[in-house]
């Protein structure tokens, strides 16, 4: 729940004051508090939170793991990881923070220690002074998601004398029966605004900027419909294979592991419409309002691919089906192209085209927004006036920016038009980032859910892509190193050009 | 008239081939050949065009003054003077060029003389094989620009084997009668397509990139109305004072210096509707049309200003009153501010704010395009989002270019809009331009009139500004050094912020 309700300009929802310099007092319990989610991400962004004095200095972190473990050899191998990820580390900060670390030993099955831990945790909190705030962070395999949201709410720990919230990872089921059943276990314990669904895609700045870049912008909502856009493309290309996740990846594909969550939410961020106020209910209304809309996909608007042997940077690689734990006739897609249209005023007739894979030719996460040519082309009589259409690149990464592409006349006697690039990236112009865990920590503290995938939005995600999951289309091989299979380009309508890039 | 004729695109109009390396061969003739437009802009642009290998090796440019002057050291001079302006001249172009440079004495009165002078430049057309294809450029003080068309006229000269073209430079006229008088005389010899009336303003690559910007780019073309824009404001400042122009400048003032001419041009860019063909009639007709749609000016929306005492770039520098040759009581205005309005369906409402000054804080020339704010300022319940319309920023001087002014999200956990701006360049893009006096040399040899002032747009423009001449608003006095009078700002309307720059 919001921490400091207050009312917005206009005035329908309570919001919360996003520029509170620091949370309130918490306890925070890490589920498989010494995974490599932890050390890698959770513990790095906590502490850079407690560097920016964000962190409460009251506030305790509780690492929950099977194996018996002292709280002095956590806090020395958490500090370890975390100088691992950050650079400007301060000693006087790092002590402080390594104080507030804790470890306790939770052993499976959970139904039968949580009790316990919920004991072990009220201690720690009356000792440190604590109100009851409290997140239980579920950094833990998919398959135990279920049985300890369960024991956590047996155990009575759903509510405390002050805020509960839960945060579960993805993938968040594995189809929409498996979704729906999850959501339903969570929802016995525990109500919608307590849990806090992670996509890390909507932390990252330049996704949090779509909107703002819509919606204070005149100059692009203006054009932000049928009449002005051709097209849009969202890919996210991978150079790395399966690597060493080749036990879930076989079982769930890049469909499960990429579309139904991150690009899903892409598309739902360029495409919804104006929310009345930037609250999370009104943001998140409006993205399931846009999936709504979108029409069923056919066999036709989707191909799925694969990756053989090939070279990445120079080096050669081998296929997925030599990757270790990879069964050698999978069928397990690692490629998706992918045609949407959403019927309804804003987009009838735009096809949102989607594409994500692995061991492809760069790394790459990018919207490519194609607007209309001009309907008369009066330069067109000239030589080496070749008009081009305007587009409008959002880089997420490798470098969070964008690009406004835009034709002005070439300098001379002549009359030659050029395409050029505005460019802004956004580390240039304020420096390094914060990490898209540090933004999405923070707002679980603060209770902000705007950056968190809604129950209704899952299920109605996994929804639209159940005709998919049931007869996948047939799988096309590409080389390691390429931009997928070539009859990805059949997935464009004929007169739009080609995959940006390819 | 065109050289090479060929249908446009949209087959209405006969058009130029402007990617043509080269023109026909002809013989330019340069009356005041000897002065100081003459040696300091059209000799070294003929120049930097024979070098380009745009001018025939065998034409021909003859600079006629009063006084007898041998061949040898009106070349020594001319190529002095070329020197002094063109950087990288290679010895062999230098040389080429200065072998078709001539000087013929041309005394006055004209109309006694020039019969003479012209059996002189057909002796040299045969001498040197030329096509009769002429060039009679007025590089004249203003008063003798009639009696020289007038003895061309009479000399029989208006007409040769070849195309014959007239170019007058500005002032054109005093106001409307005299326009109207120039205009006649000329047109007794003389048709429109043949006369060249230069506003150098019109050569700069910037401006001619204005229609390709707005018709090439739907991005742009699409916000171009009432609908988005809130104001235009178009400043030409220079730091200058009057200099050695005080005679012309006591009887002459801003608002015909430069207003009449410059600023209009440029507003009828902004403001015309978009043409049917890229050809020099369909343009021209267009920015007539928005003259004619000009609302009349009153008083109450202009503003003269005379610069007094003050300080540029630190050094004292005095009053336009104190200036040599210049009345102590002098009351030509030295800055002039105006608001326009354009009652057509595009403009109607949006107020066009134009505003030029010598001896003002900053040599500039640009033009913002202002566009309207959201309608709904979702952000504007967080601190720090005092959201900002986007603004285009064209700039003429003293850097080619333009900024896009629009707002990001701040990196960071708050959420907070900050203005950032796209910035394009010319010299940066596609490094040093082509001076003004090329392209529009180039473009009276190739005959294309896009880039010049027609009849009818100078009349109108003069029928425009006729009540300010004829009752100019109180004179409010500036420091050197300012962005002029204080009252200036009341020439905008009050919730359209402030001059920019100021």
């Amino acid at each position: 729940m919001p921490s400091t309700p207050r009312a917005t300009a206009t005035g329908h929802e309570k919001e919360i004051d996003m520029s509170a310099p620091c949370c309130e007092p918490m306890l925070m319990v890490i589920l498989g508090g010494t995974g490599d989610l932890s050390h890698r991400m959770i513990l790095p962004a906590l502490y850079r939170l407690a560097q920016q004095g964000r962190l409460d200095s009251k506030s305790q972190i509780v690492a929950a793991g099977r194996r018996a473990l002292p709280d002095e050899e956590f806090r020395k191998h958490a500090m370890q990881a975390i100088r691992r990820e950050v650079a400007d580390i301060s000693a006087d900060a790092a002590s402080s923070f390594a104080r507030n670390l804790h470890y306790r030993q939770l052993q499976e099955p959970y139904a039968e220690y949580m009790t316990g831990f919920g004991s072990q945790i009220a201690e720690l909190e009356q000792q440190c002074g604590l109100p009851g705030n409290r997140i239980f962070y579920l950094a833990l395999p998919q398959d135990a998601f279920a049985p300890a949201a369960q024991a956590i709410g047996e155990a009575g720990l759903a509510n405390s004398r002050g805020w509960t919230r839960i945060v579960v990872e993805k993938p968040f089921g594995h189809d929409l029966r498996s979704a729906q059943a999850l959501n339903a276990l969570l929802h016995r314990y525990f109500n919608e605004p307590q849990i806090f669904r992670i996509d890390h895609y909507l932390g990252k700045e330049t996704v949090q900027n779509l909107l703002v870049l819509r919606l204070a912008n005149p100059i692009f909502e203006t054009l932000w419909n049928r009449d002005r856009i051709e097209s849009v493309q969202i890919t996210v290309s991978e150079t790395l294979g399966v690597e060493s996740r080749a036990a879930f990846y076989e079982s769930a594909g890049a469909l499960r592991d990429m579309v139904q969550n991150h690009l899903t939410q892409l598309l739902c961020l360029i495409a919804m419409e104006a929310p009345g106020s930037f609250g999370a209910e009104a943001i998140r209304d409006e993205k399931v309002k846009v999936l709504r809309s979108v029409t069923p996909i056919s066999s036709a608007s989707a191909l799925f691919g694969q990756y053989q042997r090939g070279y990445i940077d120079g080096e050669p690689v081998v296929g997925y089906r030599e990757d270790a734990g990879v069964a050698p006739d999978s069928n397990t897609e690692t490629f998706v192209a992918l045609r949407l249209g959403i019927e309804n005023w804003r987009w009838q007739g735009v096809p949102f085209y989607l594409r994500v894979g692995k061991r492809m030719a760069r790394r790459l996460s990018q919207i490519v927004i194609q607007f209309r040519r001009p309907p008369v082309m009066i330069f067109e009589a000239f030589e080496g006036c070749d008009v081009h259409s305007n587009a409008l690149t959002i880089t997420l990464q490798p470098d969070e920016g964008f690009n406004l592409c835009f034709e002005v006349k070439e300098p001379g006697q002549d009359i030659a038009v050029r395409s050029q690039r505005l460019h802004f990236q956004y580390a240039e112009a304020f420096g390094p980032l914060p990490t898209a865990y540090e933004t999405l920590l923070l707002d679980i503290m603060k209770g902000d859910q705007t950056l968190f995938v809604r129950a209704d939005w899952l299920e109605q995600s996994w929804r639209l892509y159940a005709p998919l999951l049931e007869s996948p289309p047939q799988l096309k091989h590409y080389p390691s190193g390429s931009w997928g299979p070539e009859a990805a380009k059949d997935i464009l309508y004929p007169d739009h050009g080609h995959w940006l890039p390819s």
